[in-house]
């Protein structure tokens, strides 16, 4: 099962890639995308979601993930970030893939153990839990804790599965 | 020139079409687009999405608009707004039409001739200016507002390139 997480944001949204077999993981790829902010809200959010789109075409992941928005104090900031969630999300929902949200301190949970952990164990557990990955910016570690939580999710929805079955 | 106007929300987003033809003004068609709130989030935003492009493939405009967002003192609304406007925005701009972008105050000083109208007063002025034209719903007409704003505006830069040139 591969999996996309994405980290939306109007100027920069991350993004990664996670193969799941099971309970072990494998990363794939990650990376962020940027919108340029001398152009205008509509080509921003063009460029996010054609950028989103090519990840999926690039990497075929068969599953997507988010994480539930922290409600910002300034609404200007949310509307922003609204705006961007909007846009992203759309890329994979329009692909047919089903996109999971997941609340922050889930993702916490799944990547650390707890939910109340600090950014910085999220992204130095994604580091050991995907070995062998170098991951570039804190926005593509935090799409990969959300791919990673997600990837955990299926997992244990099929085992759970199994044992009602069996 | 035809002109799509905007109003985005996550429960039901209005549209509306006006033809303009320098300062004259015709009704195409208006009406809303809904969400299923039984759905998830990325379905919700994919059905206004897709909502937005079947109007642009129906009706087939040459410019966008939509009303700059107001606020809302509540985060999680103003999350939910920004959510949806994204989707929608991205409709006319994936299609290759520029959108434009008014503040309030600009709408109702296009429509209504000054910038602190009532709602209802938009509602009514819009009847007026676009002869025979029976908006159902409020959403619908909030759109048509923004698309005689919009119109408004080209036909006054036109105005102004053509002053300049002579």
């Amino acid at each position: 099962m591969r999996v996309l997480g994405l980290d939306p944001g109007l100027r920069v949204t991350g993004w990664g890639i996670v193969d799941a077999e099971g309970s072990r993981l494998r990363h794939v790829a990650d990376g962020v995308i940027k919108s340029d902010d001398r152009l205008t809200l509509a080509e921003r959010l063009t460029q996010l979601h054609r950028g989103v789109l090519d990840v999926i075409a690039q990497w075929t992941p068969e599953e997507a993930a988010v994480e539930e928005t922290f409600v910002n104090k300034n609404p200007e900031s949310t509307l922003k970030l609204g705006q961007a969630r909007g846009a992203v999300l759309l890329a994979p929902a329009l692909s047919g893939l089903t996109v999971g949200e997941y609340a922050p301190a889930s993702v916490k949970q799944a990547v650390v153990g707890t939910g109340r952990a600090a950014k910085e164990q999220v992204g130095m557990m994604v580091r050991t839990l995907l070995p062998g990955c170098l991951v570039k910016s804190p926005d593509a570690a935090d799409a990969l804790a959300v791919a990673i939580c997600h990837a955990h999710h299926l997992n244990t929805a099929r085992r759970l599965a199994r044992a009602v079955v069996s």
